[in-house]
């Protein structure tokens, strides 16, 4: 059977009900609803390996707020988007009039009045960015509901305080992949774990969104850090709850070494403090400067205490067959290439360039699959149709 | 007769001579241009909810040239032209040459060899706005004729120092539809009020727009204000004109009240007074930072004179039948809500939170229906082609 | 025999390698190349002329890097990029992480996913511009070779520090079109002239590419600046061989009289000299404000001692029957209207004015040549379809 005959078959085989419904956070979904949004996107890029169109859109806009810095995310949602037909139009907050007062409310429905879907990075403050996609979710209900929006735009989650979706989902599905199928995944020891990085206020939710979702398909997580650098705790809960479920397991360990130890995978990323965060929220909020930097300065002392954790030969030779897979959202900390001392050697990072990169080759189809699950109740049918009609991406080659 | 057949007729019965017009004032279209202007952007909203495609242009830019900032019109402008198959590409003159010695003249031929239209907005400097779009206008008019460009790009006004065709216009066709044609119109009393605000240098754009429009189609138009917070003279004079042709009334009130008095819409919004407007431009040409701020200092003392002029129930209750229309073009200033005391106290904005969404929707549907008209010599023909070929706008739905 | 048929003739008959090749300076294309990308970017512009589309991307992103401001080259690659069917991605260094140690082959290869070409324009430099775009290359190449890429995204230099070829060769075209073909540019002379500026920090680019450029079909090519202003010795090499090898001539002048004696063309433009270039780079680099503001300073009275060096009437009547065709890349200096004394005078640039526009108007179209010969093995065939589906680009008109 084709690859695209089998994966389609496999969306079929779901019971899903993600049209219309935003994705925010991956424990929102069920299990069924994740493996159609990695068939889908499979399948969405081997059309685009194979030159097939995917154009659903003749027009429509794809709404971008990004209120942090972003080069892959901004790009991947950029191609996603343009891949299926639809523009992006950035609401750059610096040149709008946001700041004079406007809601969110009536701001989600100013921009939604032509939008399929809105993508939102809000990372910054804790307690905010979560809440502040669903306030903009509900707003666009209740739009669409009075008959104010002629179609109600989907929200996707670019990452916020809490989840960072696209990103797991392609972490997901490069391990997928890279195993051979998500039953492969069963039992396999993953090593999330802190590592230390010379800069400060890294967001939590690349860790959370990693043992909030890989909990899900019975693996071994294990979660390292250095005392104090915790997550959040519903984050953990979430984490066991999904363990106990998928048969799976959680733990937490307390050194990279003791994480790494026969672990299938590693994915060594720093991250800042959860009660930092919450301080640096407290401080962005109230615009206080000279507390921001009092905070930088201690979070960076506590930081180099733990300057040993750093992902090195020696600590991959303690993995399975000492070659375990590296994982990492990108951009690295390397040492002595991007910084002095970081996250990981230079010497483990070149060996496993070449997988970074894949990994993070497969947020555009993740976001891309989102869409399309959000926006159409008839998916299989949807790329069935694609796949017959043909269409080229590109002319004559 | 359907809703489509029986607006292209309206279109068909009407006597335009759009094509290849820019909209720069709606005072310079004639009644037929506007009503023609209206139709055809109810029919592309319809179209729009119908699932069919508009897309006229295969490929062609639209540049847009924000001298101010925007939300709300910037997103029209986007959804619009991708609505109509052109992409647009901000003019940003921050990252552009422009600051360097660059005249109108050259800048508009060198953005427009593959450009269709050029949304502009340059509300700032009084006497300078309407003027600049008028400058690029006369430079295309040029570059065509002497072959240099292909085509001669269409200009429309985003707002300018004296008019915002596309918000006026927009409030024009929600009152057209919210009371069922522009018959209905006639007789109906419209106050456009001043309301306090405690920001500073609002343009008057707004107020002119309305009251030159307004008066166009029988309304008895009110205008009111605070001694000292006076529009432009040339526009008080085209409303008082348009009034008198058109057989219905302008006149001028000295209080809120006395403007709302059986008022069947009322459209309370801040604008700077027209003297500090002159004073603030000289100040803003001078790169007077000091006397800006002092500007400012005097500008919200004077302001604050006159929070009374708040839109709250006791004064909706003098207008006809106590539920007069409330309009604004957002966002607005409601009292305890985007600030301690504004234009609007939050009961009476709360009532029609859901009618300003609606007047705000229409705005997008009249850009593209001026880039029709501008682009199209046949505009009812080229209507009847997309539906007769009915091209789903999203796939499968 | 028609336009299209005579220029699709002669692309036919040229043998071309330039598929997947990047286009990053002139002489790295055979004159058989340069040809086939001019009669290429006649065609396009004749098609957009005749409203006969050029789509050749359903979908697809094209991303831009600009280092440094930009007005016209920006538009163009907009332009040209959408008139193909391609939605421009700007990579703004301000708004991605890059700062953050992301190293370049990570980021060409983040951005790639999904992307058909990259305009990359980086000119303040010295040394640094094109070692940046042969970088982003091989990086391409390396993640394409592995699989990681679904293609290899084509590298378009939209200004370096050492060629400008998207102006260059905008140029060559409108002096193609202007003498009735390539074989007219025999022995005709061209002025490349040091002009005096008020600024300072003008990149060499475009002195450098067209005196690499416009030797190679048998021009008289003659280089004048002052004593200090000179261009890269390797750029001043190129142009001695290519001068050989066409049988043109490549001399150097002492002033902007010897050079205009008797010139079909000049190109009066300012540029900074090369030594200055070179320690403005280093103290660039060591982010030296102090350094950066004395080099300055130390520059424009350097400069101040040329500022007889103005294209005025007098210098021109010199040229071929006083009239030698006036070019220049744009915005010039112009003397008592963008400066107080400049490059030329108004009299010479009014004068010249459209020319300057038309040489302009070529630049979208040899950018959107650049990338069709980039990205389509059979180009003649390609635009043979083209013309022959002959889709209109505006519907109904």
């Amino acid at each position: 059977m084709s690859f695209y005959k089998r994966e389609i078959n496999d969306v079929k085989s779901l019971e899903t009900q993600m049209h219309g419904k935003d994705f925010l956070l991956t424990w929102d979904k069920t299990d069924q609803e994740l493996r159609a949004t990695l068939a889908v996107a499979n399948i969405l890029k081997k059309m685009h390996s194979d030159n097939i169109s995917a154009k659903l859109f003749n027009s429509g806009l794809a709404l971008s707020i990004f209120r942090d810095q972003s080069t892959r995310t901004r790009y991947s949602f950029a191609s996603a988007t343009n891949f299926l037909g639809l523009t992006v139009s950035d609401l750059d907050e610096g040149k709008s009039q946001i700041a004079h007062g406007e809601t969110v409310r009536e701001t989600a429905n100013m921009i939604s009045f032509l939008t399929e879907i809105i993508g939102i990075r809000d990372d910054m403050y804790l307690g905010a960015g979560n809440s502040y996609m669903q306030e903009v979710g509900r707003a666009l209900d209740d739009g669409f509901e009075r008959g104010l929006l002629n179609q109600r735009p989907g929200v996707i989650n670019l990452q916020c305080d809490i989840d960072h979706p696209t990103q797991s989902m392609a972490d997901l599905l490069h391990l997928k992949n890279h195993f051979g199928s998500l039953e492969a995944l069963k039992g396999k020891k993953i090593a999330m774990t802190w590592a230390y990085s010379p800069s400060y206020g890294k967001p939590l939710s690349v860790p959370q969104g990693i043992i909030g979702l890989m909990t899900r398909f019975g693996m071994n997580v294990v979660l390292a850090h250095p005392p104090g650098y915790n997550l959040m705790p519903e984050c953990i809960d979430i984490a066991r709850n999904n363990a106990q479920k998928s048969q799976g397991a959680f733990m937490e360990a307390h050194s990279m070494e003791e994480a790494f130890e026969g672990a299938d995978i590693v994915y060594p990323k720093s991250w800042a403090p959860f009660d930092i965060m919450k301080q640096r929220t407290e401080l962005l909020k109230a615009k206080d400067g000279e507390g921001l930097k009092n905070l930088e300065k201690k979070c960076l002392e506590q930081n180099a205490a733990y300057q040993n954790w750093e992902c090195d030969r020696k600590k991959m030779n303690l993995t399975k067959d000492k070659k375990a897979l590296y994982m990492h959202c990108l951009p690295a900390d390397i040492s002595g290439v991007s910084c002095k001392a970081g996250e990981v050697s230079a010497e483990v990072f070149e060996a496993s360039r070449e997988d970074t990169y894949r990994e993070a080759g497969y947020k555009p189809f993740i976001i891309a699959s989102m869409i399309l699950l959000n926006r159409f109740a008839n998916p299989s049918e949807i790329l069935e149709n694609l796949l017959k009609n043909a269409q080229k991406r590109v002319e004559g080659i």
